[in-house]
């Protein structure tokens, strides 16, 4: 019997995956992956020149519905069946051997592996491998340092109501909005009502080809990448004499 | 001319540090590290076993004193003059070649060598590799997804007041405090304050040697390890099935 093996894959160059799990996906003979029906997948496009010749690939495709909204409970039963199914064929496919997931960032931090994990946990070996967020990838991606002395860092996501969202900015020193997408113009006002939005920047595919750094405040509202993190750095203590550098 | 490389290292297990900063850690021929007078430094202890032979190695020691407290404005300009003497010390060490700074977690996370960082910017090539945050490592370690759905996640440090730590951690979903050490009574306190000390876990050394994971509400008031992490996982909204995994 073979386990389980979720390789994080950090924020998306390739050169940024652990020792551990860059080992994990150059001797695998089994991967799945999650990826959208029709796209190649993010966590695909990662590992690829990674791989060995003649692994067999098993991508997840999430369920698509044109039907019914992704916050609905009837999509919350899609998933969940989703989620069961592919547990159950990870288990028969681990017979064969070790199945290796990659993963992007680290499986932990708001991650649809947690989903299976949590279903095949007790059934089969699991290994996981942390990886670096994404979001750590994007503070280094803007070249300023993130946090400093006693900061205080909140991640929000962008699908927050916006009085949430500005209530929870107004309070800390450094930010990070994840799951931007369409609610980009939502997370650029809840910035503005807590006076942070001049602070802000946006940075989409961090760390991987088409990689784009801009001032939030400078971001046309329809423009709105899927794949993106807002940053607001925090300005913490620190010895002075710095701050003439 | 060389370069100023800073690696960072990951939460400690060096199978954990990425692939391009291990690279720079085998073939350094210079390296510079952070460290307490008359300790080896956690960043030294990671990366041994990776340096190659002949490596120059450079010990950047904290300056000490017994006689002012660490916040003070004193200790600030004793702390300023540390990083301006390194920061200076670091050009001349590059015209020989590159040096190589192993920073444990990532660089520009609470890191250190953000202070030699402004300090060297547009004096000498710099080169920040990222990496996985300790936080990261500690969450992984307990073995538990730790962020899931619109969970808000705040970041705090143990140094902070009492009331300011309460305050945050009854408004966030998961909670991560560093810089707990002599912190940790304030820390317990401001946890039972906000009603979260019963789901929170203390992680000391993740990834390392001697790693340990307990219950923050049965650790002793006494015990108050300087390299830990307390932790609160999230609960956020996921798909039903799983609830009853
Ligand atoms: C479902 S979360 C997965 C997070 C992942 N497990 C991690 O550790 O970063 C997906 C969100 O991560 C953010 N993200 C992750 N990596 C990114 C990158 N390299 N550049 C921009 N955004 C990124 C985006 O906001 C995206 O909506
Ligand atoms: C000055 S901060 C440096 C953070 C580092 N740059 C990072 O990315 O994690 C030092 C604090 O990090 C925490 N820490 C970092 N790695 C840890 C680990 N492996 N286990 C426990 N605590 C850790 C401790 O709370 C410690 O007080």
């Amino acid at each position: 019997m073979g386990r389980i093996i979720c390789a994080g894959l950090g924020p998306g160059d390739p050169d940024l995956i652990s020792v551990r799990a860059d080992r994990a996906l150059r001797s695998a003979r089994q991967i799945a992956y999650f990826r959208k029906k029709g796209r190649q997948g993010q966590a695909r496009r990662i590992v690829e020149g990674l791989l060995p010749a003649g692994v067999a690939e098993h991508p997840m495709e999430y369920p698509v519905t044109t039907e019914i909204p992704f916050d609905s409970p009837a999509y919350n039963a899609l998933l969940a069946a989703f989620y069961d199914g592919w547990a159950a064929r990870l288990v028969t496919l681990a017979q064969a051997g070790d199945v290796v997931i990659p993963c992007e960032g680290d499986p932990f931090f708001y991650g649809s592996f947690m989903h299976l994990y949590v279903r095949l946990r007790g059934k089969v070996e699991i290994e996981v491998i942390p990886g670096i967020t994404g979001m750590t990838g994007c503070w280094n991606a803007t070249g300023e340092p993130f946090t400093w002395g006693d900061d205080v860092l909140t991640v929000l996501m962008g699908t927050l109501p916006e009085d949430e969202l500005a209530e929870h900015m107004a309070r800390a020193d450094a930010l990070v909005i994840m799951k931007t997408g369409r609610n980009l113009p939502r997370v650029k006002r809840a910035l503005a009502q807590a006076g942070r939005l001049e602070a802000a920047w946006l940075v989409e595919r961090g760390t991987m080809p088409g990689e784009r750094i801009a001032r939030l405040s400078e971001v046309d509202d329809a423009d709105c990448p899927y794949f993106a993190i807002v940053l607001v750095h925090g300005q913490g203590r620190r010895p002075a004499a710095e701050e003439a550098a």
